[in-house]
């Protein structure tokens, strides 16, 4: 064993040795045996419009032979120039520059430095303190860390990074204040009230994941907190940062999550979906005020330095437009209304009412089923049991990688799935959670 | 102008605005008027083999029609595989596993949470600290600006990140002991032990990186200094990182640059040329060592929990098995040989004794002019005059790639540089210098 997979204990792998995957084609994986498997994960969350796509693939040959990569300081080219317009385009009002770096971590890195760097070129150095939700994600290098209100990534590395502030989230399944996500008023923002106005003075910004927790076993969480959390950062003069690396490209059933709240962060963050799952690529989008604080005579000191050796490279930038192409070409949001309507009724009309279902729970592309040993007492399985992991390895047997995030169950599947394959999806995931759980 | 470009100051291209590149091939650049550029820093020091080349280029589009990407947890695929096989064997012994990440900054963050969490593992949670060097440089993210030993970097971000421990470094250029570079026994190392000694028992581990700093303009000291902190690491119990991110695949002479200290480290991180300079990827390459400490019972809860959503991506792996097998195909490191002695010559044929030359430095293919206003008495120029970049503007009008590294200019070509093309990118260097200096 020569490769060391991430997010794996490698031991694991005596047992169960990491699938061959041998090609890919739409929404299925093939391993070396030619057995096909539902990418029901989309491959953890990139991939929306299948694999091995063949307009992606003609991008981005197309790109190989003309310039597959150049220094971005001092240069540009048509794949980020385009890229820059189209997203901008389709983004929300007020975002109008784009910075380019290489992977979701780094682009949450990039917003972090260049908030409290706008903060200090305003003459107000101390304010470089964030809040962040408990249970949110916001990737793995240290700054990232900072703000990760999921110790399991984070508890291992603690001296390694300066934590941030945390602050109680949204937690629609447990309610303090007995309200259902459709319907509430978002009173649990009171915490995060408090605590901007605790703080605001150090602060240079709030980091959230819009509407859903990915990484925190998908809790999800009405739009009205978004909307609140804009104006309370607009009242306290601090950063908003919107992190859509998961959400963003249609995931939670608008282009951005943040439409679904009608606002406009100071920052957004995006990778992932952005080249259809092909390649590594992030981005951070702002605003003119974010770029002018900046934008001073070279004398002055003022400039943004963080660059990573690739960013802006043109294949994953030519992958990127060709990904914004389609959406335009082919309507992707709203044809992607009934898939959705039809996944979310499937998983429901399976597991509702199933023994040990906690709660299901979906926000576009995404449900979600929580499993617990007995729901009416609010008692989850043993960790160590890895009941979760049991029902994946059921489900890869039937030929669905539905690759599970503790106890619970997923789905997030590319957006070309039928609903014939919905419905095998499902179906499989059902038939896998009774071979473990009777 | 939409894009925010990194590592410039944007109101810079009021009067220079960015050069539009519109293709590749081999060593040049081209605009869109047609204009040819060398590419003389090889594109921030990523491209190996020229760009476009078709070799890399049917490599990645024969895996875009097989497999773009899949996760990978749970799952491996042929290019991982066989990169991991190729580039292991090729490593320093002892390195026997590889972990990937996306760009260089994310394997050094990479690097250090391994080491840390090496001696969590082992009931040594309080081993957290890490030494390295004045003048280094290891990347934009939190992580990699608490090892950076480059102000202009970090200052700006300094409550965002955890420092860590500043050790003086070789300068060769000034040193101390009145040694020189190909003579010395790096008596220099002194202050490196001391820092190991008084440290060592809450000392995770060291990083450098071997032999050339690059960023921190281009200070190169001697193989002994790596032969040194190997022993003193070894001795003290603490890990040695390598960062061979710049100086890795040839650069050096050598495939690695501590091959000629004949030291293998614990840590490895690789990253630009891994892929030819085509797209982003990185790995730490590391011990069976490391890799046991995390090897456990799931239930023991010791596993190395750090991922990229685009970990190990395919196409990214194709570029790298492809370049490895380049460099087996065409003996790339002997036949650098000669071409390497000829570029460093022909620098220092024609700026040798040039009035404002205070230093020429070569290491391998990377050859460094230093430009003072006084070298006599050691008087650097005014940074504001910003000398170097003029110098670079200049280069460039005649053709030439040449971006500067503040008053410093650097010589880090494509292997696939001809002498002929050395002499000319040679001549219009010191054409351009010339136009700005008299
Ligand atoms: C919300 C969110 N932010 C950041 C990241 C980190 O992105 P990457 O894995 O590309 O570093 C992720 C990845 O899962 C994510 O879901
Ligand atoms: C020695 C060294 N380490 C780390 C990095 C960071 O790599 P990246 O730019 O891919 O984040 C660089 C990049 O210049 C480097 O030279």
């Amino acid at each position: 064993m020569r490769i060391w997979h991430p997010c794996t204990q490698m031991k694991d792998h005596e047992t169960y040795p990491p699938v061959f995957m041998e090609r890919g084609q739409g929404i299925y994986l093939f391993d070396r045996q030619g057995k096909a498997y539902i990418d029901a994960i989309s491959s953890w969350w990139v991939n929306l419009f299948g694999h091995a796509n063949p307009r992606i693939a003609r991008a981005v040959t197309d790109q190989l032979s003309r310039l597959e990569h150049v220094i971005f300081a001092g240069c540009t080219h048509a794949p980020a120039e385009e890229l820059a317009e189209r997203l901008l385009a389709v983004a929300l009002p007020g975002l109008t520059k784009i910075f380019f770096a290489d992977n979701g971590s780094c682009a949450v890195e990039a917003a972090l430095k260049m908030s409290h760097a706008f903060w200090r070129n305003h003459g107000r150095p101390e304010k470089c303190r964030f809040l962040y939700l408990a249970n949110g994600y916001h990737g793995e290098t240290a700054g990232a860390l900072g703000v990760c209100g999921d110790r399991l990534y984070a508890a291992p590395f603690v001296p390694l990074f300066v934590p941030q502030i945390e602050v109680a989230g949204p937690d629609c399944q447990r309610c303090p204040h007995g309200q259902a996500r459709e319907t509430c008023d978002a009173a649990c923002f009171a915490s995060m009230q408090a605590a901007i106005d605790t703080h605001k003075d150090v602060l240079a910004g709030v980091i959230v994941e819009p509407l859903v927790q990915c990484a925190g076993n998908f809790r999800m969480y009405p739009p009205v907190y978004l909307a609140k959390l804009r104006r309370a950062t607009l009242e306290a003069g601090i950063h908003c940062i919107a992190d859509e690396i998961a959400v963003g490209f249609g995931r939670t059933g608008t282009m951005f999550a943040c439409e679904q709240a009608g606002v406009s962060p100071d920052f957004m963050c995006l990778s992932k979906g952005i080249t259809s799952g092909t390649l590594p690529l992030s981005c951070v989008l702002t605003t003119d005020a974010v770029f002018d604080a900046f934008y001073h005579d070279y004398a002055d000191d003022k400039a943004f330095l963080h660059s990573h050796s690739y960013t802006g490279n043109p294949l994953a930038c030519a992958a990127a437009v060709e990904t914004l192409r389609i959406f335009e070409d082919d309507d992707v949001i709203n044809a992607n209304r009934p898939k959705i309507a039809h996944l979310q009724a499937a998983v429901r009309e399976r597991f509702a009412g199933y023994k040990h279902v906690a709660d299901i729970r979906s926000t576009g592309w995404i449900t979600a089923v929580e499993l617990y040993a007995d729901p009416e007492r609010g008692t989850p399985f043993d960790w160590r049991d890895r009941t979760g992991f049991r029902i994946f390895q059921e489900a890869v047997k039937r030929g669905a990688w539905l690759r599970n995030l503790g106890d619970t169950l997923y789905f997030m599947p590319p957006y070309v799935i039928t609903t014939d394959e919905i419905d095998k999806l499902t179906d499989i995931a059902l038939e896998a959670t009774k071979a473990v759980l009777g």
